[in-house]
């Protein structure tokens, strides 16, 4: 993994992923008692940025390779991404998902033109059911963040962090990143590393699920107790990546870990003073920023807001809360 | 007015407003059978187009004229586009707002700096608390569409539309704006007659409500039985400018008039598919993107979302009842 990687990544992307804005809002200010800036990722196409690994993972392949498929392990974020970019692409998609995954999410990935298929949690694996798909049909598996292409296509959102901020006089910030398996998060680091080294790439995950502030602290690979049960889904995973580990530790500051009620204060405080929507996960960042001022450093902080995929009635629980101090 | 004045207004907001992003989803190319543009000029500061009028009219002033400050009647988002302008230029800011306008609405625009004066809808006369305001003080009223720098101001909007959709092979397409006294409108119109002139500036008002759809087919002016009562009260006017009608005139197609069960419907749309918050004024244009088809022409429609500000329980309201065929 390097900065060449991401640059080349970032060419692919050209007039395929948008460009998302970095929005303010002094209400916001008045809350962090400092300067916050999000970088609005639940704008991208599919409401994440899964589309920017996707898309670099499907475009990174051989033509030949490509054109017989490409296929993804996901009930969520990376599979609409992983869909979108295949379609665009005019290559098949197959998403395998467990068949308890909301109704909706399994509708969207099939609107977006993959081929769903749904398997037993308790009876089935997963890998085994694509494994077997992938070698009869010659598909490509695209993983969800240990992958090089992947992080390269999520590295673009830190290229876009340091093209926008290039006007700012930054001395050092903290960036807070929505941490799942750490491809995001590591792709941001590096690309930050080249084009703004001031930057200090900080990682933010929920209470009970803070694997990765926790092997960063202890320099070594930490699962958490348990694997589900969170409202920030689209962020839970059991370990670090063994890709993304390494370069998180290299780059990154020390872990910061939010509650569920910030992080549904912080998708309000998003609601009204951004007007953009987030889901929980796609929100500790926001949180952190907001919520946990002393443990952020200099007068501006940059969050990233990563996701915006929530249903209707958590959304509404979230916003009917309202913000404190906000 | 002339594209000149646009330019120049465009010029003294470099830097100073957002350019907003423009959004689409295939989910809502497929609601409307066409594909859908969305200028989201929610996510502009404050939360709608009107911070671009506001800081048109204040950065126009004569530096000694606006250093005794500004003055506008509003209780809702001109109020703090003003405000916020009036700010960042060091000025003072009055804003004449009804006492029976929202806390939280009054609370905002004291927390942007502005000096709130309150009055009784019933017992006073708001134009005579100004007047006499104004004259005591030097203050400079900035109104909110029948001003020529504050059209200038929103006409910012057309000529980032049309340097947007440069690259796009647009013959023609209809542009759908959300319109209250007709400054947005007129100023896109405006714009857009210079820079793109195969688009087409259309409006779009809700149901009984529909001063401007009328007018434009009487080719005079009309006004509305009721003054209040609509969910869309962002946009609610008692009829067109004496200013912004004939340039509405002159350029503008016919008008849309849509359903406040079809903004909602729009609403939940934006929240779902673009991860946007619309306020019910500001979601018409897409509205009738979304629910006239057959009243709109070509393979592409614009839709200008123009503000954000809406309440929890409002919203929660419209994304809880879901969308049609989303």
């Amino acid at each position: 993994m390097n900065i060449e990687m991401i640059e080349a990544a970032a060419l692919r992307l050209q007039g395929h992923a948008r460009l998302t804005p970095i929005l303010s809002s002094p209400f916001l200010d008045d809350i962090a008692g400092r300067r916050v800036l999000v970088k609005a990722e639940c704008l991208q196409h599919t409401g994440s940025f899964k589309f920017r690994g996707g898309w670099s993972a499907v475009s990174a392949l051989d033509p030949a390779a490509r054109e017989t498929g490409v296929i993804a392990y996901s009930s969520g974020n990376h599979a609409q991404g992983v869909a979108l970019a295949a379609r665009r692409h005019g290559v098949r998609a197959v998403i395998i998902m467990p068949d308890d995954a909301p109704a909706v999410k399994i509708e969207n990935t099939r609107a977006l033109g993959a081929e769903v298929v749904l398997y037993d949690r308790d009876t089935e694996d997963r890998d085994a059911i694509g494994t077997t798909l992938a070698a009869r049909d010659g598909l490509h598996l695209i993983k969800p963040f240990d992958d090089p292409q992947v992080i390269a296509g999520q590295g673009t959102v830190g290229l876009e962090l340091a093209w926008q901020l290039r006007n700012e006089s930054l001395e050092a910030a903290d960036v807070l990143v929505c941490c799942g398996g750490g491809g995001l998060t590591s792709g941001i680091a590096l690309a930050l590393e080249s084009r703004a080294p001031a930057l200090c790439v900080r990682t933010v995950e929920p209470e009970g699920f803070d694997d990765t502030a926790r092997s960063l602290a202890a320099g070594d690979i930490c699962t958490n107790a348990r694997s589900s049960g969170s409202l920030c889904d689209a962020i839970v995973t059991p370990h670090p990546g063994e890709l993304t580990f390494p370069i998180m530790q290299r780059l990154c500051g020390s872990g910061l870990v939010v509650t569920e009620d910030e992080c549904l204060k912080a998708m309000a405080a998003a609601f009204e003073r951004l007007r953009i929507v987030l889901e929980p996960g796609g929100a500790v960042s926001l949180a952190a920023a907001l919520f946990h001022p002393a443990e952020l450093s200099g007068d501006t902080v940059i969050a990233v807001a990563t996701g915006g995929n929530v249903d209707p009635a958590l959304f509404a629980r979230a916003i009917e809360g309202g913000t404190s101090g906000g």
